[in-house]
């Protein structure tokens, strides 16, 4: 027990470790020859840029997963995957958990009660119950796409499974690899594999406090602020993202013109869901219009939902910064969400998380830019991407030099594990004065 | 008294008001014969949109105003950029000494008799220092500048005369207009010429506040926070954007390589310290690289200090909010610069004003995009030069549709007297709850 706790003090130290360890280990897997198709040449930087786009859940590649990995390089893949999604969404729920206990105490020493630590119980609760969760998702996506593969490609029975497995881990992982060289541009007005695709990246993406709050069946009235802000937040963004796509794509004479009415609907579906955040390419981002590719950046930037597969800062950060806005264009003191008050620090948080990613994404925009004679929009494309672990691309990310892809590598890592442990690290480590110091009002705008 | 305190009680009721009387008394001058040289056909797009961008002291334009404008017109032009600046220089100083004491009010009810309110007398004299100080140091300027164009130029004394004056008013009040059809990139490398310039724009940059303070000879331990954040921050920024703008357009190869070493030097000063928030066009920014553009994007958008002449976000609030981002990190609870405390409600102002000016700048370059097909960079450029009222241009204004330009003086507006007076207009709004909710804290990150 202490030394769970002890552990837990430290979440920047612990996921970090671990996602070293990670990387370490699926590198050295993929470098083996039997991770490469035949013919393909051994490469370090290939390796651990998949490795790390893997692990991080992000989906960005410098090689096709379709030719350039064996069999058993794409089930390596798959397995940092699974890894990498699931041990940051436990990761990430603990931590929360840890953090609403210590919350408590940070805004009032009195209520030390208040300040309920978790025990090992609690640790391997949870622990069981997101992976259960996890793989009963999985496997319902995977006999769905399965199905598909099988009735609808013709393709064998065993390929189908290992073609609707591998894709289920993805997309519930939201990691948006994908076993073909076009990704899933070629499904992209096929309902059968979309659908399944977007059920399984809208699970994984609320992430696993709100999921369990659903399954538990309370009635909406009743669901924390946490969960009704991640829900309607994700439900509106979806439907902002989808009519945006079929507008600028479809209507407009874009990517999706070539489509029937019918199949367009399915993929303006894909196109206002996979950027938040699976990162699956529906259709090819180095032909739409720049219009799309700044209402996706966005998307991107906010992502789907804390302590779950998703990336980006969360809805839930941009959403409480909107009610912070909100009260103080009203004059309320106090930001309020459904009658419960946001706690102060939580309010600095969401800041902290949000001004740091847009800091982060700039200047990482700036160096790219340096490095390289890229189009700058598609710059900054990439580094939301990354950033957000989208991994959506206009096609440049094999093109960029091995300084701007080892770039990227950290944008990946810093937007899996930074996000989270930033907002929690910093609530874990609260120091207190015992003096307050006289109060000053510098002028704002 | 009443009438002034009610007035001022609705600051963004008669900012706005004021400013629009004044774009419509500005418009029908130079729509007036008289205001054209010979031969520029009437234009109300034009004439409006010149007098949005004077009074806004942007220095956007949509026709050259050297060659299109007559010198009657030119004096209108000058008189709109001194009652534009000055004006709400002004009013934003009396908002903030307002706020000031309503801050107090607000923050704690039982310190009322911290709440000072402005009578007359308070208002009179605080308008009659700013224009005191105003036209003494436009006047200084405009005889340095004059005795330049005079005896190094060659003009005659009445022409070096009203040209001085004319850049002393456009560069005192950050407006960036000129009556050189290049602006002033003739002058880039004369340090008698950039200098009074750049000292100018400086010192109505800071703000009255700032000004006040530093006038009143008070040592720099003394200084208020706000004085201290503007000062040291304006100086910080200043140093980056010069060496910047030095590496990129000079060491690099590009606008400022054709001058000798010690005139680009000049030229980067001026590169460095043009647009935050003058916009005086030193170089053809047409031409200079995508680092230089989105590095200026970044100080256009800071901008400079609060209820002065500059625009952007304000150098304070950009530094409040890294304040609370660095109080964060070390899990401070106190939020404080130099030995004091800053206000809570002052932290979520400026969370609310740069946060509502990062969206609208986005939203507002997805606007442009859908109606040109100009590179979105240089769109997100010119939004930013218009929402900071810098007045930079890549040279596409005049390209813009009609529609583009009213976006554009609608963001000038918004830039100008937005930041400003939503900040304030907040404060001085605030209601008292007599119950206080149950408290709850969404996941971030
Ligand atoms: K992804
Ligand atoms: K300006």
């Amino acid at each position: 027990m202490p030394l769970v706790r002890r552990v837990l003090s430290h979440p920047a130290r612990l996921v970090s470790l671990g996602f070293l360890l990670q990387m370490v280990v699926g590198t050295v897997l993929l470098l083996l020859p039997v991770s490469r198709a035949e013919g393909a040449p051994a490469d370090l930087l290939v390796a651990a840029f998949t490795t790390v786009s893997a692990t991080c859940v992000t989906g960005l590649i410098t090689v096709d997963t379709a030719t350039y990995w064996s069999p058993f390089g794409q089930v390596v893949i798959m397995g940092l995957i699974q890894v990498g999604g699931i041990g940051v969404m436990t990761l990430a729920t603990l931590l929360a958990l840890t953090v609403r206990g210590r919350l408590g105490l940070r805004t009032s020493l009195a209520a030390q009660a208040d300040s309920h630590s978790l025990d090992l119980g609690d640790v391997r609760r949870v622990v069981l119950r997101i992976v259960g969760l996890a793989l009963t998702i999985e496997a319902f996506i995977a006999v769905l796409l399965t199905l598909r593969f099988a009735l609808g490609y013709g393709m064998g029975w065993g390929t189908a499974v290992w073609h609707g497995l591998f894709h289920a881990v993805s997309s519930f992982n939201n990691a948006g690899f994908a076993l073909y060289t076009d990704n899933v541009i070629g499904f992209v007005g096929d309902l059968w594999i979309i659908g399944p695709l977007c059920l399984a990246l809208i699970l994984g993406g609320l992430g696993f406090p709100v999921l369990r709050e659903l399954l538990s069946g309370a009635p909406a009235r009743r669901w924390s602020v946490h969960t009704r802000l991640t829900v309607w937040g994700t439900s509106t963004l979806f439907v902002l993202g989808i009519l945006a796509f079929w507008f600028f794509e479809g209507a407009a004479g874009g990517t999706l013109a070539h489509l029937p009415p019918a199949q367009q609907a399915v993929g303006a579906l894909a196109g206002g869901v996979f950027p938040r955040t699976a990162g699956f390419n529906a259709v090819d981002y180095a032909h739409v219009t720049e219009e799309t590719e700044a209402i996706t950046m966005v998307l991107m930037f906010i992502g789907g939902g804390s302590a779950g597969t998703a990336g980006g800062v969360k809805v839930t950060t941009f959403l409480l910064l909107a009610a912070v806005i909100w009260a103080e264009v009203r004059g309320e003191p106090d930001v309020v969400i459904g009658q419960r008050r946001v706690a102060a620090p939580v309010q600095r948080q969401a800041l902290t998380v949000a001004l740091l990613a847009v800091g982060l994404v700039i200047g990482s925009t700036l160096v790219l830019m340096m490095l390289t004679d890229i189009p700058s929009l598609d710059l900054g494309f990439e580094v939301i991407s990354a950033f957000a672990t989208v991994g959506l691309s206009t096609g440049i990310t094999a093109q960029l030099p091995a300084a701007g892809q080892v770039l990227l590598m950290v944008l990946m890592f810093l937007g899996r594990v930074g996000t989270i442990t930033v907002a929690s690290a910093i609530a874990l480590n609260t120091r207190h004065r015992h003096y307050r110091l006289p109060e000053e009002r510098p002028i704002v705008g």
